[in-house]
């Protein structure tokens, strides 16, 4: 009796393993500007990806550029040259943050489809000023890679909330937590804790509320490394938001947890509960006199969130192969910089701060 | 090698059995007032306490005191006759929460040892008003039972951030949901749930912070039932502390959970962080197609904390012995009332509500 | 909806609360045989057993008598005295284990009911012998006390078994380990691992199967001290059982696990799995760099089958109080030692060993 | 302080990011015979190995070759042509299993190193025979793939025993259940339940006890499905070994768990003990009214042993290289069957089955 509901699971293997198209495609010419740190690890895995056809990678700095040459086969080339390939399909942008947008901009315009690396700008200003531009009709699709909406495990959660598992959903509380503070040189460039670190968690919560975020409150310290408070920022952060009809979700951010990287969601229903507990490296568990240890959960994002790197590649492939829309860009950009503005905001007044209808209704 | 660190112990094993007094002091006397709920439950606790004779119980409706007559022998009498009766050396108060304080009084000033249910008042002004006639030297103790710092749980996490487990302490997390919402005739007399909830969290928050909070913020919603907002209360609510150093702590309070009652607490340091998880009724686990179902937690507070209560009583026995002094009482008291009174303001004015430093260094 | 739920629990607790009988009996009168480790133990939970007046205490030993006495307020005295008392409803017996099956019927025939503390006897020729006199119809209940039963978790398992939540029964797994080998200086008291730490297993899979086992393996090895194998004795075991319908159970014996007292049993059926893994001395979970790290588990009986032992005294008032009939005697026993026979037998051989069908009838 | 244990972990993150070689070599051009279920699994693996070329598919079938010829790229061809191209350096056999040995063979007498899918064959006979041609100097390497040498947690399990992370090894249980039965027709071609299904355990035992397994024991029903039986197999076993030096180790076997694919291993040692738990599909964990529920995990073997597999071809690529000797090959094949046959022979007889200690020493 059992054995009969394993039918469809046996289907659904066989599928897996014969259903691909007959006739395999080319894969897609892309580009990568930027070989630092989010690029290489994009270098890599659109290397290890069969759909793409990794050919150019651009960096003004020839060093690193020449190292994911090597790694991956993709040659270096200026962007001029890059733009005038015909056969380049997408740009993957993993330039310094600062030129994000703009770079974009010009990619877009040439008529390339844009993987942006997060965030697009730290800037609403600078993003309500492009907007006119992003909406000129003509424009190929602009992925802003949020990584989280990729990960297998929210989106499990997700998908759960919205089947209704949990009944009506009425609160979140998300932990992120870094396993160490960055180099405090960092920290001028990064426009602060809020705008840099905790617009994951603003867009982690918008995704799963699902309707607009309309009040802010943020409370913060500097108890980590006191050169932090020193350059104006905070390294410890706890956040509420509230959604319109009332939905709650509490953010516990810091610089530094000591013991890995903290990544855990919690969404409480009417009906219950579904939590992303942090993944650990391996199934182990040792007992010993003083107790029983698990494995240690992955120390760093590269890790804990290698699937959803990898998901992010696919997603832009079929979406310069029009199988699929952009599944976040300008929008949740400008969504998640507008709520780190009004925490910030918070911060220094003591002081919830609402979201203007007319900038949550166009979030 | 290994089986010598067992060495120490066998030894406390056999302390265990064998290092109790040669001679076993006669019970203490005891009365209890009020025959309600908790009236209840520490009346079958006192009945199954060795160190305790549960003589009376004062309650002016017969037919719970004499529930309780049958259950554990205590005979019913009136709150004059125990006063009198030279025996009797401390006085449980769990009469209705208004009373708490007034009958505390009577029977300190009557040189009665009190253990009083939690809270003593749901009134800052009232407590403070009291102040003079409890501090007057001549009284014997004033044990306010605050269940959760006699639980084993949360206990063992006060133990290893003061031995330095996690580094030096930086913020908390406390979540305390109940199962199902009370009844809406319940509202109008639990002073809200900030007053009635929160305050067990207010004290947690102090026991295990251990320095003054000197900030308070709160948001809420009513998600759960509307008539909770027509009585003029909330049901979901989230909250941020911050302390004179600046350590944080957040609190998640929700009236149902729908999955029974979530008690969870974590501490993040600078080296790592300890969390109390929720206690499960039983060790099993099942495995069926649809994944691995480990056994509910306990649906309540009655066999969540039935150990804590076992607990309280013990101390109170210790302090009637003198072998302690009350571990929560007054200060205790107004310090988690005073937090409630801001945490209401904070709903109201939607800001950061700081506590008057000098009230913050009396709590 | 989820809160209508909830009623039938509120009942419940309410009935927890009230249901108790309106006039309280008085407490059984009880006495205890030997005042060693496990007499001390059972001593100490007569005492704060509410239905039980454990008046004596026998031991040919002044000391421990006196101390058990000290504890307890119980009376030391001789047998004859005792058995003179026509108060005594039930004798403890937890006297040394060769002497547990002639003083069970010396009380017995006395017309005390008897709480015998496991096993009954270690030879099963002096069990079959003994049956004459134990079945003569005028004796009074014999209770033997196989802690595992009265230990809500695995009772937990065996109720959702019977319930059918994993199907049709088809094999069981038992990990029996103790933290710490024992004195050398006790292996030959012992009878050897499998009749006397194994009982434990042959009782419980006998239970949990719940139909004859017909057949027995054993292999073992002594790999912690060569001084049990100087005493004729191995320290580590594994033992395959088979019953009559060809289902199948597993055993893990080891003297010394080196991280607790690893107690743990897992069924497996036609539909799923249900296990019963090691309790957790506290919910406490601690993240360092390291991993994670969960609170240790009991390190020795006491602490691990508390609740059992406090069962087994609940069970013997019912017994005396004909509430109940003994839920394991002088049949359990015979099993038990019969497969430990019949697995040490296996141990010699190297074969299979099957018991007698008129035995497994029997037992 | 913390963080400066964290420099070694950023400059081996930045190896990670850099350290690749600085030319990218050719791919390995390889072949693959057999496009059924596990030819279609390694086919997807190579397809996706960047060190890879697999240029042929050979199958005397040609609507599966031309499936994976869709999927891959590869083109079909006759084993002839294959072992006519110079530039093939290695084979995949994935042919049935009967074929194995002889499609091994005759690739390795070509000249091309030889990946065979296990097992290498189902007869101790048939390997003895072979084994003067196979010890033949000149032949290219032979890899049998073991997948579960390649699982990452399996292979942390070994390397923690190796460190000494629990003392001296002791014994092992190793749980092996299938989440559904195979269809019968299977049966009868899969040389019964030891020597098909127990043979991967047997591998496992020797690999993670690291010295000859020189006692075998089985015992064993059938419980599923009477079919089962009417072809003379079983379907549910239980089986012990034991070492030269006297570890234990126990396996559990089931031809269907109903809950997904069982794949645990536990090992105990002096100091502690470390198991390799299921491995779950997400972090998921839902709390309702009924309880905690965490995800299922992986249903079959492609899930649970994807990155095995992967590894699988790695290792085969570091082989054709000469950076590593095949992992498993004839050796581990030859103990594997040998075991397998010892514990049928221990099926017929109930008595434990002693490897001669020359088939042992050379296993």
């Amino acid at each position: 009796m059992a054995a009969r509901q394993f039918v469809p699971n046996l289907r659904a293997l066989e599928n897996l393993f014969y259903s691909l198209a007959m006739s395999r495609p080319d894969p897609i010419r892309i580009a990568l500007m930027g070989a630092g740190r989010m690029g290489s690890l994009h270098a890599r895995n659109a290397r290890d990806n069969p759909r793409i056809d990794l050919a150019w990678i651009i960096d003004p700095k020839p060093e690193p550029a020449a190292r994911i040459s090597a790694e991956t086969g993709a040659r270096a080339a200026t962007l001029e040259a890059v733009l005038a390939d015909e056969k380049v399909a997408g740009i993957i942008i993993a330039s310094s943050t600062d030129a994000h947008l703009g770079d974009s901009l010009i990619c877009l315009e040439a008529g390339k489809a844009v993987f942006c690396e997060k965030p697009l700008s730290l800037s609403s200003k600078e993003l309500e000023a492009a907007l006119p531009r992003l909406t000129s009709a003509a424009l190929p699709p602009l992925f802003v890679a949020f990584n989280r909406r990729f990960d297998p495990h929210l989106a499990a959660l997700k998908r759960r909330i919205d089947e209704g598992a949990i009944g009506r959903l009425e609160s979140l509380h998300l932990v992120n937590h870094d396993p160490a503070p960055p180099d405090p040189a960092f920290i001028p460039r990064s426009a602060g804790l809020l705008r840099d670190f905790t617009t994951h968690d603003f867009d982690t919560a918008s995704w799963l509320l699902d309707e607009p975020i309309v009040d802010v409150f943020a409370m913060a310290s500097t108890l980590i490394d006191p050169q932090i408070a020193e350059l104006g920022d905070v390294d410890t952060a706890k956040l509420i938001l509230r959604t319109a009809h009332g939905m709650l979700c509490t953010i516990s951010n810091s610089r530094r947890s000591g013991y890995g990287y903290d990544q855990r969601s919690q969404a409480f229903g009417s009906e219950g509960s579904i939590a992303v507990e942090n993944v650990r490296e391996t199934a182990l568990i040792s007992w010993r006199e003083v107790g029983a240890a698990l494995a240690p959960f992955p120390f760093g994002f590269a890790d804990r969130y290698a699937d959803a790197y990898r998901g992010e590649l696919d997603h832009f492939i079929d979406v310069i192969e029009s199988k699929a829309s952009p599944r976040t860009g300008f929008r949740e950009s400008l969504a998640a910089i507008r709520l780190a503005d009004a925490a910030a905001k918070s911060l220094e007044t003591g002081s919830v701060v609402s979201l203007a209808s007319a900038d949550a209704s166009h979030a």
